[in-house]
């Protein structure tokens, strides 16, 4: 990590902003989408920041997403609305649900919105960040857009790891030739599969044994099947098919604190609990007890004051895309 | 199991409802507290049933629950109520938060109930369950009533397993004087605590490492904090006081799924998921994938028709408690 070069929040936006431009993006649909590629790089969600440029530029050369889609509310109630993202990308389609979501909350004391017809949007935490701006809790859930769990008990691969499940750490141990912890894969007999390399030939666990596999099952249902979003064996791997709809399911919950009562008197209750989550005694060789999203709200401060890091072969392939899109490199 | 006596739901349900009713709870409530915790009973769920009826019944007897409480909504909007139980009992408090949520999904399409000064309520799948005679899908979340979870990385039992977390197993394994897996619990240094007799020297670890943490904290945040409810050290562990109004915390959420499109399709939609899932190759060994909830509809049916098992030693304790209240026995 320490060799890597280091770029500012604003030239990672702005490059990908140019990029999406040149594809054929209205500006200001540009302008959102790279707004929270870069902020997902920023918050050290690096899988889903600037690395997805290469894939999303060729789904779109594919005819794979829709430049101009018209992204629309199909159902509405007071509280509920459910989105039709006509294939137009997920930022955008999870922002608009992110807005609505917050009116409806701010009338209704809760709103729900999902999307149909989305596609890959990011981390899950910049569109439940969106909440903060109104003084809202906000809860998202997604079905993945690859499916790595079989149900408990079974061989076929139906179910995505959804928020919720370990992933994406397989490949790093395979990198740095370790093996994996019992309880990460198995292999088709069931037995723990340790060696990394052998991936393709297991699958993963869910966290808490069948107990995560209901848990992403339930997510599932809520943010795909409700929607009429693809699940189980419609998802389409959007890593092996760059051209298919996706026709990718989230839902985007705002609960409006105010609505149980006094707010300030809320956040105090929140910080009592913080304070005494921090304070707690500490497990021999710990430092500090972190709270959900605190590491990325430090990640957020230190790359703002010293860029963004990014891997060299990264760099080389931004560079190779913006070749190929004969825009101004990063 | 094979020769525990079996009991007939109503046997059960009647047995509950004398109890109350001679503890001094007006008829109409014992008649719905009897029929939730015989129902938990009848769906597997033993350690939510009939076995609470002994402590219930202490609670009570030392004044530490409300047996004529003014369950009040005291928060409210369109999608939303915040019930005060008035330390009513949970089941009580649950059924009528139940009743409005299910009213207020039918208008807005979602609906959030939470819970402050509730008491324990049973298993959670009762009330999500409640949805269904609504057509609506249910989502239930409860502060527990005893912490047993330190945060990621502490010492402090601050947090409850909630309902998504590894629980309850360890007595039975202590029964059997057999060891724990590792993964279940660790010492007060981290490391993997296998003897179950040794239980009180170590914690619990949630599902999933720290992303089982992060859930419970989560389930905890929206089920107590959100509502006024007792949460981390507020917490009273109703094992070892049955004296303190425990001021518990749930929340009940609806989703009317006509609020998303056609209801049948919905329903199609999610019998093709259950057929692909029910379908699925099976890992060597596994002749049966299970959905959620199947095991308890099949303990249902089985229960139904057969009656429904209980310790000898329990129906022991159910016979002193009735020679101490003075009730007919079970």
């Amino acid at each position: 990590m320490n060799n890597q070069p280091l770029f500012a929040f604003p030239r990672l936006r702005d490059f990908i902003h140019r990029a999406f431009v040149k594809l054929g993006m209205p500006n200001h649909d540009a302008a959102t989408v790279a707004h929270l590629m870069a902020s997902a790089d920023l918050q050290g969600s690096d899988g889903h920041g600037i690395i997805r440029l290469p894939p999303y530029s060729r789904r779109i050369l594919n005819k794979g997403m829709n430049l101009t889609p018209n992204i629309r509310a199909i159902e509405e109630r007071a509280a509920t609305a459910l989105l039709d993202g006509d294939n137009g990308m997920g930022h955008l389609v999870m922002s608009k649900a992110a807005e609505i979501a917050a009116a409806k909350a701010k009338n209704c004391g809760i709103a729900w919105v999902g999307s149909r017809y989305s596609n890959h949007a990011g981390p899950a935490s910049l569109y439940a960040r969106m909440a903060l701006e109104h003084n809202m809790i906000g809860l998202y859930f997604a079905v993945g857009n690859a499916n790595h769990l079989p149900p408990w008990g079974g061989l076929d691969m139906l179910l995505s790891t959804n928020p919720i499940a370990v992933a994406g750490k397989v490949k790093a141990k395979a990198q740095r030739n370790e093996m994996m912890p019992e309880g990460w894969m198995i292999d088709r007999q069931g037995k723990p599969l340790l060696d990394p390399k052998k991936a393709d030939e297991g699958f993963l666990l869910p966290i808490g044994g069948y107990k995560g596999y209901g848990l992403s099952l339930i997510v599932g249902l809520l943010a795909g099947t409700l929607n009429g979003a693809a699940m189980g064996k419609a998802v389409i791997d959007f890593n092996h098919d760059e051209k298919s709809t996706t026709n990718t399911g989230q839902a985007i919950a705002m609960i409006d604190p105010a609505a149980f009562g006094d707010i300030d008197q809320f956040k105090q209750r929140v910080d009592t609990l913080v304070g005494e989550i921090r304070g707690s005694e500490k497990m021999p060789g710990v430092d500090r007890i972190w709270l959900p999203g605190e590491q990325s709200e430090a990640k957020r401060a230190k790359y703002t004051e010293q860029g963004i890091p990014l891997p060299e072969k990264l760099v080389q392939t931004l560079a190779d895309l913006a070749t190929q899109l004969n825009i101004e490199p990063l």
